[in-house]
């Protein structure tokens, strides 16, 4: 298991692909190594005694120690673990702990290289064994590859007036392929090891060239990681704290004729699997975010009861109404992933498959939520989380007494911390890595729209609408 | 274990102490008996060989089969087994199937009268334990009487001007003691063999006199129940159908000076355990509405979708949307039960205690919903529930085509199925127990706002504002 | 201007068609004359002091006193009035007062028929100014019939298998036309001197015979009015109450084979035109549930602000919530109609017409609140209303004073006004007519998604986008 | 009336007292011009044929043209005048038009100050009448400095253990008084000419010293305008769009020992007058906000709709559910505006002043609606506007052309429209001052619940509670 500075000198040393504030930079720019702080948490608190009973856990393949973000779930209880480990480390960053995406999509491809061998009798499995093995050694960071450009949404992959829409083969060749298109939202690739790519959307049959999945690193020749950046409010230094430390760059990650050796190819023209693919990685995800969404509703919740503690009114009905409502909501969430790990299923690879509809619901539910949330966080803290002076002024030595004097609220608390308490919820409402979250609260791992299309293309309602038949006294149609 | 047979002459047997339209009458009355099937199916299920895995069981204390309503839960297991069977009891009579209380009692009362003698040396739990073996033994019917008519809602028990709003001991006698007082909301107590008595609220330690609990069998001497009744709509016998067994006796229990034995005595004057059970009971319900509000969920689904289905426009977008807010809604309240199951502890006793936050958010966001679910319904199902005409018209021979023919949609389902689908919305939109079984969702088990109470006095609320002082860098003030 | 004395007489002498309780009755029938008393106040309060300033008006025809619901609006101010003397109106009631169906379908008409006779030049505006002169010379009440039995919806009139699921002419004569088809959701037919028919959506060249206004006496030959009816919970005499007089018999109305002559139709055959009709007396009938649901909300938020002084909450925090949001639910919705009314326009028949949008957001805001107006007082009031026992137990002299002793709260307050307001909040939430005015409250007048509709197709989007991408910096595409 | 020239010119030969960046800069700063505009556009339209209409009306004292920001409102047309105007502008600026500070200032000032001469025979409104001429004669801004930092929330003002922590008199003299205090969230201060300060809630009758009411120039010595800033998203020169004008600069007003001469001083010790005024201000700026919110809405609904088109979903249900559901919102508040102006009563000063009701539940809606606007923007864009590379990757030479590929999704839109709208999109989601926006669409010019709290404090409870009764048959208590 690496450490955080393994892994930093790592991402140091890859090619310089990433492109930021109008210029190509390597992976040692200063706003990289901020953003990478999620990251680097996640070996960091791997041997500390508090998380490791999250974080470090045993590789079925290898029988050895591994980071659990490497792990290929074999029990209801290791789908449990991760949804705990995922809401304590949101906790401990504030926000997304990011390296989800990696676990998740290896996760996916466990089940779907098998299914696909089982179907076809390719051996994509065999091959994806070794990369796993790989992969855990190393204790890799992979970022997740799914969403393409798309075009014209009225059009399928094949249909598009420009090809590269989706992210397709445009030579096969003896050792490999070479693949080209673009696959946006990639949260914090500019900071992986390596890149997962895979469909996002099911296929047709004559969409071969867009089955297409498979792993390389991040600055292979041809991928560019084109970014943007979102960060917390600014700070003067004698008012650092750790909520500061969250940062998030996406990469719109454009593969411009790249080459994939055959080695790391885990699908390739299996439409149906593609679909199927597609599917597992949005239901793993989504069932991670029936963990880090609490996670990051903690923080949410412990800000607004903070400063309504400050405020003097954490125990007016308004208040405690609207903080179990922001209770009712993390935990719901938590629930569903509860009940979707305890629900879930062995795949033919011996992979756990967490509930489609408890996953689901609670991704949804958590969807619908974000908003509200913050809605909630600012109807509790007034005004002034638009309008509180930043650390400039209050570390102007003219005005800066002003700053504190008239930010004060009850007695018993420190001028110091009534601006801290406010700065915490400004970064939260109106800081752009807040605003970032808020979007990807609703979008991430699926939009509100698509688990409502996971769970009506699931859920039995023929059977229900059997029940009301029998219940009026009708016989089958 | 008894036959419904049975369980209907022992209660045409009882003195008849049941008000029902301004007369005294027995519990062979024609309404009686129609509101009982609820509890009927209880018992013809539990042979049924698709039923008997949820509802037949084993006691823990005898061994032999017994009816999982007169179980005492052991495992979680137990847990998620009452919540399925709830649901599919639900089901199938379309509704409560209400007898969950005394389950829910009997389970509350073995915790805290375990937890009674290990703080004063008493002996109530022997004495339930003779009690409950006697209940398991006659597969006993048991009411639950907890709401007390609180009089003064801003005054205590012992604050009242009329002490009697709280039913409360009046006279201590040495084999027993004589209380007075009523419980109001007692569902299905005029078809039960037992009522079981408890606190409804914390109470003072001056308030010794309303720390009482107690089993006495339903037509006691000194006991009155006084009936209020919600029945489905009037249907004529060619248009019989299941929902019509549906509905539901609702009873003010007066305790009129009546005498209580002491081996029927499961709490006397120990007031801290008196909250403690009142808590109880409500936890075990509310863990039991995590199963049956689900199960009229599904009932309230299929016929939304049977009736878009009819309408021809099952597949529309905004058809579809409703849908999946209705499946969300039942699958997350489902899976808040699973999750408090899961996540169960075992009391002293060796009874499990459902998880008090995930019990509560499930209860909770039921509560919150069940409007909105009648509300969706309403949409889909247009105007006709409320001006369909009845089946004296549909059955009229002058005008009876008419109502056939111009409630017809589709061609391919018959003008009867047309119409046995809108008089089942008919039912549960505008009839008396459609609008009964709505306000009990919102209020049955407790208020929405009585969650929130039990959320709040539970949830580890100080440990996420210390959580937001650490991201806002805020040592401990 | 008739009293409500002569409205019955003549309701007495009309040809007995409507059927009830499996019979075909006369209109003296206690249920209808019952169900009349909305109707009887609109003749009664036109002599009361208080509100002769709405009721009465002045004849723009005839420059006679009549009753505002025969007026056709010269002003915006009528509008105002309309809406005013609605919301009076259903609070004198508690619920709906039924008569604006023929006002609204009168001033719908006055405009339909001018338009088509510059159009086509008929005269069919000539035809029902003649009309107009008898109706309020009679100061009769006219019933709406609209809404089609419409078949399959995803098929046109034209397109039905069975031609009758949309009222249309089937023979066309010298003297008139015969018709033939059935009208839903015929509110307060039943005890109307008229029928005015009108189609209920637009229509395509080739569905002339569907193109069909007119106006015929309720009790004509070949009419059958099929009744539902919905009233309050029983009451005992000596608990009688206001509320009581609240009752609703909603017609299926069927046209077999009935003749109109040529003096009373309206149009005939102008397809255009009959669209046109369709939405003018829906805006109408809008801009009349801007008055009437306001009122109707009056009723809830008093019922659920007297619970709450009864209960002694009336200042908590949560109660002051619940009564800000009813209060601005029925504001809202009113202030919409007096914006419509303001920014009316007038028409070529000289009628005012409200302002589309406006009047469509207004009742649909309505719309949408209904539910969780009625989920407020649940709320509030707590799980008495659903298990409340009727008179027959409280007129009952062996346990009478048991029900009013433990329904009672504060003191200072009486047994019986605490029963009386329970009642009260029983007969809205669980009895039939409070249940028949929550649908009602959903889609009369149209439902939520025909606002939608009226909106989406009236709306300036396109001058919206324009100013999106104003904004954005995008010259036109 | 002046040009935005002459108002800038005045701006820079101001005292620099504005604290921005920890620097003390003048108001020639370039942050401070862009933030400013907004004023800008308000002295350049009003000589613009399109806008003067609204711009553009007659001084009721003078005679002269002035600018309705400068105008005190004498009929309820007036009232509409001003709302029409200030959505007009808000649609213009793409955001708050922050002027109507001034405007709902003086209206405020208008009636209270007659009111406080009629009950204590003052004369601050022949003072506040001078004051008035010559704000009009020089078209001056003026910003409102109500909200005192208020410290601890439990207290009153005399209460505070820093009585600086309401703004108050702590010297008198001869020729006026020296005040000390802080006033927040003072919107567009650094670039106002004036500055209008008075209470921010009611007083009692022992806090004289807080019940005063001013205006001074905004740099008066001891002034200290201590900002915080929010702005657009950057973009390069050559994507430069109207939206980018847009920019806010909100100010903690500091009153160190702030001398105001007595011709300045509207209120002086009148502390039930100083309650009234708090509130009138509060009422006109509500009534403000009914024509905002409604052009910020405009601003979301056409960026929704944009993106919907160009996503190719606009004829979707689910995207005309939303978008019907946005015009909804916006118009509603605006017809409750246009119902506040209409039923708008004439104060003794002369001025109208809008119904209380229909002011603040429209206010109230928008309250409550801002995150659910941006919500639907957010649904509808998807996750790009959170993802989008910006303006510095989309000129990159080396990049940008793939930037400008995978961005577009529609044929028949040009690359760069697509990167437009979705930069529009990403500014209101994502930027500062979106941020900013949506936190002052909920608390701006009164909090929801401050709204609550006039509307329960104006509305007729009593009445509807006795409506309740009628209709229940009880006799008055």
């Amino acid at each position: 298991m690496r450490t955080s500075q393994e892994y930093l000198e790592k991402l140091a040393s890859m090619r310089p692909n990433v492109y930021l504030e109008g210029k190509c930079v390597g992976r040692d720019h200063p706003k990289v190594l901020h953003a990478s702080q999620a990251i680097q948490l996640t070996f960091d608190l791997a041997n500390d005694p508090h998380y490791e009973k999250w974080l470090k856990t045993t590789s079925h393949i290898s029988g050895k120690p591994i980071n659990r973000f490497c792990h290929i779930h074999q029990t209801p209880e290791d789908l449990l673990m991760k949804q705990e480990m995922t809401r304590v480390l949101c906790n401990r960053i504030g926000g997304c702990i990011q390296r989800c995406m990696g676990a998740d999509s290896m996760n996916g491809l466990s089940v779907a290289t098998k299914n696909a061998d089982l179907k076809y009798g390719t051996n994509y499995h065999e091959r994806w064994l070794k990369y796993l093995e790989y992969f855990q050694e190393n204790d890799l960071v992979g970022a997740a590859a799914q969403t393409d450009a798309k075009g014209d949404r009225s059009k399928r992959p094949g249909e598009q007036d420009d090809p590269d829409m989706y992210l397709h083969v445009v030579e096969r060749r003896e050792d490999g392929v070479v693949v080209r298109g673009a696959k946006l939202h990639n949260t914090m690739a500019p900071y992986a090891d390596e890149i997962l790519a895979f469909p996002t959307r099911a296929l047709g049959k004559d969409e071969k060239d867009y089955a297409i999945a498979f792993a390389i690193p991040a600055d292979t020749e041809g991928v560019h990681l084109i970014v943007r950046e979102a960060f917390s409010l600014e700070r003067a230094d004698n008012l650092s704290a750790p909520y500061t430390k969250l940062g998030d760059l996406e990469s719109m990650t454009v593969f411009d004729n790249v080459f994939v050796p055959n080695e790391r190819i885990f699908l390739n023209g299996e439409t149906d699997i593609g679909g199927q693919l597609a599917l597992l990685f949005a239901l793993y995800h989504r069932h991670s975010y029936c963990g880090c969404k609490p996670g990051i509703g903690d923080v949410i919740l412990g800000t607004t009861a903070l400063l309504a503690d400050y405020n003097g009114v954490e125990k007016t009905g308004h208040t405690r109404a609207q903080l179990a409502e922001l209770i009712s909501v993390a935990e719901l969430v938590f629930a569903a992933g509860i009940a979707a790990s305890i629900k879930s299923t062995k795949a033919p690879s011996g992979t756990m498959v967490p509930n489609v509809i408890y996953a689901n619901v609670g991704r949804r539910h958590a969807g619908h939520h974000m908003y509200s949330e913050y809605e909630t966080l600012c109807d509790i803290a007034g005004g002034l989380p638009a309008t509180l002076p930043l650390s400039s002024e209050y570390n102007n030595p003219e005005i800066g007494d002003f700053v504190r004097k008239y930010t004060k609220r009850r007695t018993g608390i420190s001028e110091e911390n009534h601006y801290r308490a406010y700065h915490l919820a400004s970064d939260i409402l109106t800081g752009e890595v807040g605003a970032a979250l808020l979007v990807a609260g609703v979008h991430g791992g699926g939009s509100p729209i698509m688990e409502d299309i996971a769970i009506m293309g699931s859920y039995d309602i023929k059977g229900k609408k059997k029940l009301a038949k029998y219940l009026a006294g009708i016989e089958e149609d």
